[in-house]
């Protein structure tokens, strides 16, 4: 299979990136074909502006969807946007690879989702009408592929856990794994998480290296997180609120997986 | 008072921009003192990388917090963050203006944070020992002080609300209101979220204009959100894990709201 990983950490040895080689290597071992995407090597541009737009108008207005979607439809996004989107087309499976900074992805992997993930290609997808809001959320362009984040975190795992005071891990990675992952299309695995990453030791180290080789062993057999898609039926169109018989009484994140799913697995 | 407004639009007529002049406009008529980082206007570096630390010996590996540390300590930081961090300790209130990018801020925005919270400043402050886990949370460096986002977002209200599918809009912004703004000890107030920000007609930003006017004139008496304190007695240490006695047997990001508390208020 083709897999990609964008990887984003400053320090070439830092625990992030000898992960990355650590999965690089059990993917090759296994026969996979790999490619790599290491934002600080590439010197990614983090941020959105007009030089994203090259055709834009000098006299027009940055309206950054329609911007988007004008440079998509007509090729011209930047060649490193291209590239990037070419990468992700042509990738089975997505794993990033980031530290978990501010709760969060670090600002040069948000701007690679931010400019990569263009109008017509990761989101404005598909007929939006009365009956139905594009393909998104399980379905659009990344459809039938997997994705998975690999996130070094400097707490403890118990404050990231279900009533730990940084707020449940499965949570904070919300907004990525559904918001960024799951709208486009992805099958989005459970993530593999590493904590105290900025005290572990060597035989620390290698435990956590021989987990990961294992996730990277069933990368395309691992059941996927069960989140709800958009188009089964499970949301009112056009609120897009859970049916009150699902999870009813409950508000939380937790009621956009579906707990009696197997897995979703690639789209058909 | 003073007040500090953090913008990060690409688009100096955005709604966005417009939203942050009309805060900027009552804040002054109410005879506040207010400065801004416009981050596009500013060419705000983005990302974390060696530049950062320019005492750090070529030889030496980035470790991020560490080199981090270090260059706080020495007052090595560049320039352009030792600004915003002045700017920071001189503001009695921060607001941070920005659209929802992919459910989360825009990368510039996300690199100031990255950068300005430099460890010693942001993290790493206080006490760390048996009985305590440092002042954050609710205590620290920005402890004493207000922040408030005001947030526009492209989707429809009710794809951000309770059961919405975009996820609840208060679990979307936690990482950014608790992770990021209650962490050095910010009392934060309730979000201005706009929805449907790409198809605002005049007479629409007429009302949300005037609301947001209403939220500047009660900056500093509005209720903050009642985020429990890490060292109110609340946490377990080390384990940082809710007691157990507290919301029981919930686990969403709610179980780090006190309910019961009125609000937290300015440190005294």
């Amino acid at each position: 299979m083709k897999i990609l990983v964008v990887s984003a950490h400053p320090d070439p040895a830092s625990l992030t990136n000898a992960l990355r080689d650590v999965a690089l290597g059990q993917l090759q071992a296994d026969g996979h074909e790999v490619r790599i995407t290491d934002l600080y090597v590439e010197g990614w541009k983090s941020h959105v502006d007009r030089a994203d737009f090259p055709a834009l108008p000098d006299a027009a207005r940055l309206r950054v969807p329609a911007a988007s979607s004008e440079a998509f439809a007509t090729g011209t996004l930047t060649d490193d946007v291209i590239a990037e989107q070419a990468k992700l087309v042509w990738a089975d499976a997505l794993i990033l690879v980031f530290p978990l900074w501010w709760f969060s992805m670090p600002a040069i992997l948000k701007g690679w989702i931010d400019r990569v993930y263009a109008y017509g290609f990761a989101y404005g997808v598909g007929e939006h009408s009365e009956t139905r809001w594009g393909d998104r959320y399980g379905e659009g362009t990344l459809a039938g592929k997997r994705a998975m984040l690999v996130v070094t975190a400097g707490g403890w795992e118990a404050h990231y856990g279900p009533r730990g005071i940084n707020g449940a891990i499965d949570d904070l990675l919300f907004p990525i794994q559904h918001g960024v992952l799951f709208y486009p299309g992805y099958a989005v695995l459970p993530p593999f998480v590493v904590y105290r990453a900025d005290s572990m030791g060597e035989s620390s180290f290698a435990a956590e290296a021989e987990s990961l080789r294992a996730r990277m062993r069933t990368l395309f057999s691992t059941a996927p997180l069960p989140f709800r898609r958009q188009n089964g039926g499970d949301y009112a169109i056009p609120s897009m609120e859970l049916r009150p018989d699902l999870a009813p009484h409950l508000t939380s994140f937790a009621v956009h997986l579906d707990t009696a799913q197997q897995g979703i697995g690639p789209t058909p």
